[in-house]
Parts: structure tokens; C-alpha cells; sequence
């Protein structure tokens, strides 16, 4: 069942689906050949129905142990979840669920199964080094909002939105921006949306030790992630 | 007295302890909430102070070793902190300090100590990378200071800022518009703060040569850094 | 024929031949020097049209062999292409045809091409992480256009401006951006082109998961890469 | 006379020039305690000199050896170079060489002279990996001027313009924004100078293959410069 032309056609008919979701991104083709794109929808949801039985009657006469395998769930939640109608407030979820046809690739693919569970297993040792840049994160959260909020509630407003801020800083994307406001206050720096700026303060000397502590850290535990998984794929 | 239990009921309050902190940043459950926050807060400090005093009575009968150790000075420092009326300017103490009890997980979590401990090892190992990148920050700030001052008193009108600046260039964020500056002077390619462009002068060849050899060179020690890093975590 | 000093005279002369099209690149240079440099152009092709000569003939009694080895193809067609007229709206594409004149540096230096050699057989080893890397990439330009496409048109029109932007975010470069033009919505954070903003739609949660998700999963990937390719340099 | 009490002073008196001169980045200071400084400068001046008479004494009856050694090359320079007067348009050249009185720390402090030589000695290893960086560089550059020159003379004017933008784009830094003023074209795409739009021209599709192919090819680049330095610390 599971023979190499068999999964070759699976394979192809994946990336013709692929190709088919990627095609609905343009509207003026959805409005000249909807029909006929969700004619071969059909087709691709009929072949893979078929292979959902095909692969359940091969187990026969046990076709439930299907189920134990995780590939053969997510499958068949793809099958039935395409039955259902996608109307109105649904439209977009029938879509993503359309969608992640695609990462039946993954399956079809042996390697890339071998490539994605080696990095799946990477992510435990070096589970502490994550649980430290989450520590790192949530502690100068909390500590930026206490100190920058009033001064910066577009940045540092509250605990999600600081969270989010430190996120983006730690990419290095704009901090020297944040770091501005806080220096030299928001009254003379101006905030993405000004109108927010109702209590200025500048704050140089606790902004700087602040910002430059969290990018130094941050990036020297970011380090300690990449030596992590180098060391570890070479033990393997 | 550190039995398993015990630290994961300690570990279990810490946590709690954390979450409780992160409420404090949004304004509005305070104002709602905030009288029964207080009191989860000290319900959480007599747990904290009485876990110091069945550390101590487990030392007995030297209860004063408990200074012995580091860690154990560190809670109780916290505790006694806590302690201390947070009143008007000490209010924003008060809140780091109920902060820093987020920090005590490092004490309970074992392997976060150990990933801790080799993190900080790793330091000395490139502490001479370090003092080169200090000696490159520190010549190349008072260079630029000396160079361009005049002409962009925003990014190096002194030591310190100028240090900043290149602090800001070597994560590469920025770096590009600083370089502008310098190249067409002040007068044709803004400052962030205009005002400050009282002596345009444009140095192209001066300004590249500055930028790119401190890019380069900045870029050069810190892949030795990391190198320095990887290497050391393998002789582990 | 293949001599220590023959090959260095021919590095010499495409050294030469890169020079002669960089100065193209200044127009004063060219109003004023053209004809001399067109000459100079002619003489380099008159050296590359007889080596070609001299390394059929050096393969004498059977001078085709020559085309058998793909860089005396990749020569040959940069000879012959040379030699067509260079008019009208081919004129871009004869420059280009004579830049590559530079390429054949590759050839004339041993240890560039064994470099190159490496990097090209690093290819394959990591070919799985690419085709991950797409398919990530992929999976989330259609799902990029199916949630955001109607509020940000600039960044997630369509598949193609989708996966363009995807692979923008990838290098981290003004990712916070897009992400606050779906935070809030289009009409209260500007697009690069604001007449586009037509069916503005804030989907905060949507847009972090989304965002926050992509960079985590793409710098994963990313590191993955890295460490398959200093992995695979150790192992040779 | 290289005993260590006389190595450790002079690391002292270095480190004390560096503090000079680092106060020399203060007008205020200056204003006020100018004259102060210069004594104090003259003062290190002495010593230093002092220094340079002893180490030729050391090697009686040959004192000239002395100019074997790089490093005393070097010292006596700055001794001499400060003896001439600093006078008008010297100014800055005469404090730039009391900054480089900081670089003598790197011959008093053994270790970082190992560090500095294991960093100048690794350059070598990573030679080719170099020009096929420059290379790349080139030929972007010259194509980039022959494409791009004329709708974006700002970043492809001529061939250190685009040298310059395309070292800047290996940094990731910007590199969006010079896509896409290719791609939209100079007239719907602002340029940092708009005066220099002056034929503008959109070419989203020649636009997109430069820049991506250049990204990744250049991050491709950098990727095995890194890998030749690891796999080289390695092996020593
Ligand atoms: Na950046
Ligand atoms: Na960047």
C-alpha cells in the first residue's frame, strides 16, 4: 500500500493541491476560473478520501489501528474537515484548513520527516536556555513597564504589550528607537503614535543601563541557544 | 529540609509569586482588584520569610551559616526588603524588588543553576575578546568624536554618546543613517533632532573609511566571540 | 598550454577586463575616454577570442573535446556573445555579458574554484532544510494573504507579494512594521502606500501569533542551516 | 627592564593617557581644566619618552636593535609624533595620535597580543573566502550601476556608490527600501534625495532576482566565512 509509486502520485497530487491554494491568493484568476478551481479542489479531496479508505483497508481486518498512527489523524481531520461546509464566517478557516494539505509533504517525504523529528529533538536540550530567555524576557518586562509605562505606553503600556516590545528588540529590529524615547522622554522623542504621550519623562541614565543590559544578555543567551544546538547535533 | 516536595511547593509560589507581579502592570485590575493583590502579596512574603526561618532552624544550632551561602543571603535580602514601607518614591524600589523574587526560580531549578553557572564560566574564557571589543568601542568613539562632533553633535557630540552610538552600529541597527550623516554632513542629510546641525561638514572619504573599517572590525571580533564561545562549550 | 605563466597572464588581462567595466560605470569617464576604453575593450577580446584558439588547438587532433568542459563552454559563449552588436536595447545586456568577463577569474585561480567547489557541495546537505524553509515559507504566504490580504495589500496582496515580504521578515528587516499595520489596522498605521488601505481590519492576536510564530520558526531553520553547514565542513 | 612592576606602571600610565584623552571629548572640561590636561598630557609624554630611552639602554651596546621590533617602531612614532607642534589644521591629527598611545596596551598585556595575533593569523585561512566576497561585490556592484544607475542614482550612481550600497545591504540593513525603489520605481518610491529622480523606472521582476539573489548568495558568503573560522579555531 504504502509502495513507492503509490506515495510518488500522493506526493504530486500534495503539490498540485499546494498549487491550487496558492493559486486562490489571486483574485482576479478566482473570478475568471473559480469554478473550474474548485472542480479540481474536489479531485484532490476525492483522492485523498480514497487514500484515507485504501490505507484503512490495508489494515483490514483492524482498519481502526489507522488511528493510532498521529500522520493518519491529521489526515483524516484534513478529509473531514474539508467536507464541511466553509460558509460565511467560516470561509477563511476552510481555506487554512486547504492550506495544510501542504504539510502532507512532510509525510510523503521520508527525509523531510528525518530533517523536522531532528529538529523537534533538538528543542528539549536546550529547553533551559529557553526557559532562561523567557525569564530574561518576563523579568525586564515587568521592569520596563514599572519604569517606562507612564512615559511610553505605546512600548511598554502594560505586560503583553512589553512582552512584545522586548520580542522585537531582541531581533535588534528598532531598539535604538525605544531607547530614544526613553532617554530623551517622549515629549521630545515622538512616539509611533504621539497622541499617547501624556506623562513625558526622560530617564538617560536608567534607559541606557536598561536597554544595553537587555540586548548584551539577550544576545549572549541567544549565543548560548546556537552553541547549544551545535553542540548537540554533533554528539548525534 | 530541601526535600523534593518542599522546593516544588517553594518553586510553586515563586511562580505565583511572578504572576501576581505581571498583574501589577495593568492599571486597571489594580484599581479593581487591588486590596486582595496586596494581600496575596504579603500572604506570599510570610511564606518567603518563613521558608528563611526553617532554613535557619535547620542549620541549628549555628543558624548564622545560613550566610554562608549566597543564595541564602539573596532571599533575604528580599524578604527584608519587602518588609520596608514602599512609600512615594520608593514605591517604583518597592515593585522591582517584589520583581526580583521572579529570580529566586534559579535557586529551586537545579538545571537552570547549572546552565546558569556555565554561562557565566564561559565569560573569563572570552574575557581578552572582550577588552578587545572595549578597546575598539573606546578608540574608535573618541576618534569619532574628535572626526564628526562638530558636524553631528546627535551621535557624537561626547565620549559617552559617541560610545552609544557605535554600541548601536555594532547590532548593525542604524548604522547606515549615522554613516549619511557624516558623508553628506548635517546640512543635507537630516539629524534626528535638526536642531543640533550647527557646523555642517560633509567628510565622505573620512566618514566610509570610519564606518566600514568599524563594521568590519567589529563584526570580525564578534564571530571570534562566538567562536570563542563554541569552542569552549566543546572542551566541556 | 595550461603553464604557470600563461595563466597568470590571463588572470592579469581579466583583472584588466574588470577594471575596463567598472570605469563604464562613471559617465564623465566615458564621454571623455570612450573610444580609448572601447579599444582597450577590443584588445581584451582579441586575447580571450585567441586563448580560446590556443586551448582547441593544444587539444589537436580533436580540438571539439574543448566543449566538453563547461567552463571552456561558459568562455566560448562570453567570446562569441562578445562579438554580436551590442545595439539599442541589447546594450544593457552586452554590459552584463562583458561583467562576466569577471567570472572567469573562477578559473584562472585553483584555490577559488575549490572554495566555490566546497560551498556548491554544501548545497545538497542542507537541501532539505531548504525545501523546509519553503515550505514554511510558503505555508505562510497563502496564509498571510487569506488573513491580511484585505487590510495590507502593500505586504500581503498576493502570493508573490506575500512570500516577497515573508523572506524580507526572514532577514528580520522592518518585520515590526508589517506586523503593526495588522495590529491596528491599516487606518491607524500607515502603509508605505496609504491609498491602498481600503478595508482597514485590526486582528492584534491573529497578527503576533502569526508574526512571533514565523520569526521563531524561521530563525530555527535559519540556525538549522548554519549548524548543518559547519557540521558538514567538519566532517570533510 | 620588561620586568613586570615596570610593565605593570606603564599598562597604568597608558590607561591613565586613555582617561586623558578621553576627557579631551568634553568642551566644558576642556574650557575649564584644559591647561590642567596639557600638563598632564606632557607628563605622560615623558614618561613614555623615558620609557623609549630605557628600552634602547637595555639593549647597550646596540641600542639601535631597538628598531628591530615592530612594537618600538610604533612607540617611538607616537613619542616623536607628539614632539611636533599640533598646531591649525594638525589639530586633529595630533589628538588622533595621542589616541593611539591606547593601542600600546596591547603590547603590555601579553594575552591580548595572543588574542589579536590568533584574530590577524585566522584572515589567511578565510583569504579566498574574502575575494569571492569582494568578487561578488564587484559584479553586483557593476551590474547594479548598469541597471539600476539611472533610476537610483542615490544608491547606484556610479561604482562606489554601489559598492557602498551593496556592503550596507550584506549588513541587512535598509536593504527593503533599495528594493523597492527598484521595483516601484524612484517616481512612486521616494528616494532619500528626490531632487535625484529624474528617470524614473519600474522593474519589479529584474529588481527582485538582483536583490534576492544577492541576500542570499551574500549571506551564503558570510555563512562560510564564519564556518572556515570555527573549523579553523578548531583545528589549532
Ligand atoms: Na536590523
Ligand atoms: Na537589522
Amino acid at each position: 500500500m504504502a509502495s513507492a509509486p503509490f506515495n510518488r502520485f500522493v506526493t504530486g497530487v500534495i503539490v498540485f493541491a499546494a498549487v491550487l491554494v496558492g493559486l486562490e491568493t489571486y483574485p482576479p484568476l478566482m473570478a475568471r476560473y473559480g469554478p473550474a478551481l474548485h472542480l479540481l479542489n474536489d479531485l484532490v479531496l476525492a483522492i485523498f478520501a480514497l487514500e484515507v479508505l485504501l490505507r484503512m483497508g490495508a489494515l483490514w481486518p483492524r482498519p481502526l489501528r489507522y488511528f493510532l498512527d498521529g500522520w493518519n489523524v491529521f489526515d483524516f481531520l484534513i478529509v473531514v474537515g474539508s467536507l464541511l461546509p466553509g460558509l460565511g464566517a467560516y470561509a477563511v478557516a476552510a481555506r487554512l484548513l486547504r492550506l495544510l494539505r501542504v504539510l502532507r509533504l512532510i509525510r510523503t517525504l521520508p527525509d523531510l520527516q528525518i530533517i523536522l523529528g531532528a529538529l523537534l529533538r533538538s528543542i528539549p536540550s536546550i529547553g533551559y536556555v529557553l526557559l532562561l530567555m523567557l525569564l530574561l524576557l518576563y523579568v525586564y518586562a515587568v521592569a520596563g513597564v514599572f519604569l517606562f509605562g507612564a512615559n511610553d505606553p505605546f512600548h511598554f503600556g502594560n505586560l503583553h504589550t512589553a512582552l512584545l516590545t522586548l520580542f522585537s528588540i531582541l531581533t535588534l529590529e528598532g531598539w535604538v528607537d525605544v531607547l530614544r524615547i526613553q532617554y530623551f522622554g517622549c515629549a521630545r522623542f515622538e512616539l509611533p503614535n504621539p497622541a499617547l504621550c501624556t506623562q513625558p519623562q526622560a530617564q538617560p541614565l536608567v534607559a541606557v543601563v536598561y536597554m544595553v543590559s537587555f540586548v548584551l544578555l539577550g544576545t549572549l543567551v541567544f549565543l548560548n541557544l546556537l552553541v547549544g544546538i551545535i553542540v548537540n547535533s554533533m554528539d548525534e
